[in-house]
């Protein structure tokens, strides 16, 4: 087989999903990722390192082994390695092997770990090339669009949660655990996101008046992300649909009913 | 009356709804179903098994009488036994019944406890027979149609909680309660969907930063599934409605109730 | 002026709202019913009965001898009194006043403190004779047509809390708070509906990974009413706006962009 | 430069966002607000004030400095110089800078910190000049349109936590922590909202079957409030786009990006 060819059945096995062979990579890929992560995070409890810390290691460097080899392929395989090695996903490879590497030589780096976890973003790289794409992309768009409406809410957010920490701050006072501003700030988003882990709570008559409205704030504005998001999706999914394409203009968004271009005015 | 008509009688009555019979059976078996998966609730609390111990036995016995004798005649009556007893509900009948016996040999293991509790799938197949059907299915479709669109929502919520989670771990700390990373992503994964118990919370400022911005976070990303339904179900809804097709003009959104086309007027 | 002039005077006042007369006491009706739920709430603080007492009972007679004179002619002007007694808000209204009676005969009775609370409901009734009636009517009936929905919605709910609480009381135990199916059922409805109080929180690492699935579980499934309400509130909006009727057989639900009858055909 | 050329580039700079220099400013203004609320918000931190607090004051009067400088060129510019000390954003503007003149004579008014974080509010002044006008609005309308269903909505909020609030003080009493009416109801808030911090919590099997129904409650008519702002903001984005009627066949509803009727070709 000549190198070329080679080169281009690895891409096709290791970048596309079309092929039984890629498919199945997509498939072994997910696993070793998951079995990676979850080992990650199963090392990090002690009572696991006491009983199985002679096996954590040696399927610690099997899997980063294995992501080498993948991460060495992929250079390979590309046209344009270094665009590759540039890319998002080609940084998030090279941190899948990285921490293991440096954690021979500086043993005890706690946030080593954090990094390895990171490898979990890996497995967008599977769904990205299944039949998630289309899902996918209406979720972003539907997301996308909406990011001023969703930046807007989360000012309002902001402002409500710091105005009503301050007064907080000042009703209820150090000796109810509301101890700074920030402090207070950090317990109106645990109330107003409905989260309540109750480590601190208004004691006085006029703090919990003031926790009840933020309370019902909270309940109230979750609707408003909830209608954007909505009414985004139906737009979306509207467009979707309609997907004729004028011969005159190339404009593609045009209604259901729609008889004319409403770019170009020609016949559709 | 003949062993054959018999037979179909009790069908009938047993798997269908629609004659006043089958209604009344259905409702006892609702009634039965209920009182018996409350029974197995109360048998749990210690202070109702020493007051009134001596009575649960006997009530659980006829319960499983009741269930033992429904299940027989189920059998009996389906021209296809071995297929019923293998579909969902044969085995989930089957399950309702077994406990018992089993109990009565080998006494005090707690997990029967739950397999009895199973009969309250019960439940389902009396609404699987009612005028929740058309309801039900609506509700199903809409979830299968975006099972996709859910499973990238749950991935992505997935990779948060493990990428939070593991950099709670090395801010916090065990001093603060998170002692591993599948305990911090266990705090993460309360944190997000806002339940918050409040067991583990954080202490640093740096750590009450980042978990202000996963209950921010959490807040809004809960709109992404409930657009994702409410799109659905709309879609669901309109489909229900625009399937039948004008035979004169073509025209093809005809309401349910509608006997004449609202564009050209001729009858449907 | 004669007995009948002032009744229907009196009628129109109390009962209706499209006059200043009967504006006006629609608003003094609600600040009398707020202030005096307002009132019976302070009643109960131990430190107000402590410092203003004295100022307690004679209010409480105030705001009595108030509702009883409105319940008094309310009985008078309404031409079916029976009718009105046995109503709804008739029940509420008598509700209103009956439990400052029986407490002069019967002290210290806490439980009438609750029926006293219950005039809140009449606050329904100022709204019901105001501009809210149509919004009001908008939301009660898409309450309505989608309570087999919820109502469905609800029985799965029930079924997932069941079941997890059971697994959990048998894989937690009596030892970390679940001492029985009721209080881990409990737990499960505290859980799923993310409020999470954290008086009773898994322990074992089984526990909160089933734990971690419910709040997933109860985090994703809110969408569900969500949607339900939602489509139904937009459909009731359409047929809202749809309101033209047909000249020939006073069929009122067409479509904005209908041109014939869509029950019998005729030009509309 | 003549004076009134003057005034005119600086209301251009200070009061509009369409030139480059206007940008500028909207976006320096942007930083210093936040700057100066977190600057507030750490002054109010015990450890900050001892180990930095000699920072603290001279940054303080540094950016109330620039914010007087910035109110007295507003006054300057505007040719209603005492309609815009009396608008919304004109109060806001003057309490971000008073605190600071008061606290110099005045000093260790805690209350003072709270006015200074209103000047949080002053970011709500650069959204209003960008371009998210339009959205903002958009927002801005649904929720003035669904102000009256979410009134009701309110209101029935409102009567089911005072009702269960009160049921709950007579079911669990003074022992288990409620204590009084409104600290029940607090506490029903608490539980309704899906908050739970935990403070208080039902330990009678009566109670504890009470908060399994209020939080069903609060899980399920969550959905109400998110199908009103959804039906709402979906109205609102048709009626956005069906604004324009072709001149030449009467068809109304355009794309606010059409520039031909979609239904006969003709420039609209």
């Amino acid at each position: 087989m000549s190198d070329q060819s080679l080169k281009e059945r690895l891409y096709t096995i290791i970048f596309e999903a079309d092929t039984p062979a890629g498919k199945l990579f997509d498939v072994l890929l997910f696993v070793a990722i998951m079995a990676s992560v979850v080992l990650t995070m199963l090392s990090s409890v002690s009572e696991i390192r006491a009983a199985h810390g002679v096996w954590l290691f040696p399927l610690n460097a099997l899997f980063t082994g294995l992501f080498t080899v993948e991460y060495a392929l992929r250079l390979y395989c590309t046209r344009k390695p270094l665009r590759y090695a540039r890319s998002f996903f080609g940084v998030v490879d090279l941190l899948a092997i990285l921490p293991f590497y440096i954690g021979i030589f500086i043993p005890g780096t706690r946030f080593l770990d954090v990094v390895k976890v990171l490898r979990m973003l890996r497995i967008f790289r599977v769904l990205k090339m299944a039949q998630y794409v289309g899902e996918a992309d209406l979720l972003k768009n539907a997301l996308v669009s909406s990011r001023r409406k969703i930046g807007i809410f989360l000012v309002v957010v902001m402002t409500i949660v710091v105005i009503i920490g301050s007064l907080m701050y000042v009703i209820e006072g150090e000796a109810n655990g509301f101890s700074s501003i920030p402090q207070s700030v950090y317990w109106a988003i645990v109330t107003l996101t409905t989260v309540g882990y109750g480590d601190v709570s208004p004691h006085t008559p006029l703090g919990q008046t003031l926790a009840a409205c933020i309370m019902i704030i909270g309940y109230s504005i979750i609707a408003v992300p909830s209608g954007i998001i909505t009414a985004e999706l139906g737009l979306s999914a509207a467009q979707h649909k309609n997907g004729r394409k004028c011969g005159a203009c190339g404009h593609a968004e045009h209604d259901i009913d729609a008889k004319f271009c409403k770019s170009c005015g020609e016949k559709l």
